[in-house]
């Protein structure tokens, strides 16, 4: 019972979370980077910018927390590991940064990203939700887009506003602006339903 | 006319190619990295070291074919971005690296692992093939797992052989272990048909 205390004492909650939140940044601010030369989208690359210092931010915290709660070998052992994943999620959003300074080129510089992402086993692609969708006014977590068809929707534009990584509680609405990451028959169904052309199937 | 024909000559299909698979190295080779660790498996850790140095290998053979192609300004321009995604790539599997680095650690001192994969959004688990399951016999592009269930299948196990990022036409056998990747929701669909205890769908 101690022993299952201490664990707690020593790795604590915030350590976690940061780690958890440093992963699921690290995943998401790649696909940000391909979609911003993708769509040679500005905002897109401001917003791989912020995630990147946000990264940086958590990292500092998480040694801060680490050092803090290290108090025995055993401690110490466990927080090098949590601190190694974390650098190595840091690396991953620099490599992020460094695939968003290709915006600072010309267009013509850069062609063939659209070209590799149409290749690539996964792939970024954009979507536009119809006024005769059956998935508008329902929220994200409801539809379950990502297990009904594959696709992550990692940014949705409406109006003037983007919001990044949108939480499971979004709902959709008309003219609302899909970035997606998935396969290219996950997409061609995603497409069917967000056009109208197919109910959605849940 | 010539013009097009120009681009194919500075920008050969080859670069593409190696950036294709360089860019889907990246991706399958964090989630590899990541199943290692969460499942103490020294063979995915093998795997990561044998992607890792067939990045630098592909990033040689990227560096070499632009060098050789870039004739004017313009060509330099484009290739000059196109090493910079590479490089990115690279850097990713690098971090990937350092993540199964942990391996070498003892084993309580990477408790966490499990922890941040289950509260991550994308989570990696493992599941066997039933010999009920309604799968069987098919392969992964006929059953369209990922736009079925969002989960995708980073590696099989069949008996003591691993098969890392399966290609399409893999049929699945009972006793299959299939390490995919996805959400929660996208897990339990598809254990359900993995059991039997569901048809699958399609």
């Amino acid at each position: 019972m101690k022993e299952s205390f201490e664990e707690v004492e020593y790795e604590p909650t915030s350590v976690k979370d940061l780690l958890v939140e440093m992963k699921d940044t690290s995943e998401l601010i790649i696909d940000l980077a391909y979609a911003a030369v993708m769509f040679d989208s500005d905002e897109l690359a401001e917003e791989v910018r912020h995630l990147e210092s946000r990264m940086d931010f958590l990292r500092y915290q998480m040694r801060m927390i680490a050092l803090m709660a290290s108090r025995t070998r055993e401690d110490s052992e466990r927080l090098a590991g949590i601190l190694q994943v974390a650098s190595a999620a840091e690396t991953i959003s620099n490599a992020a940064g460094d695939i968003v300074d290709l915006l600072e080129q010309r267009i013509e510089a850069r062609p063939f990203l659209p070209f590799v992402l149409q290749e690539a086993e996964e792939k970024i692609r954009i979507l536009r939700m119809s006024k005769k969708s059956s998935m508008l006014a329902r929220d994200v977590a409801d539809l379950r887009v990502e297990s009904e068809t594959g696709m992550r929707i990692i940014a949705i534009r409406r109006g003037r506003r983007w919001n990044y990584d949108p939480p499971s509680s979004t709902v959709l609405r008309e003219g609302d602006l899909l970035i997606v990451r998935g396969t290219e028959d996950g997409y061609n169904r995603l497409t069917r339903y967000a056009s109208g052309e197919e109910g959605w199937p849940g």
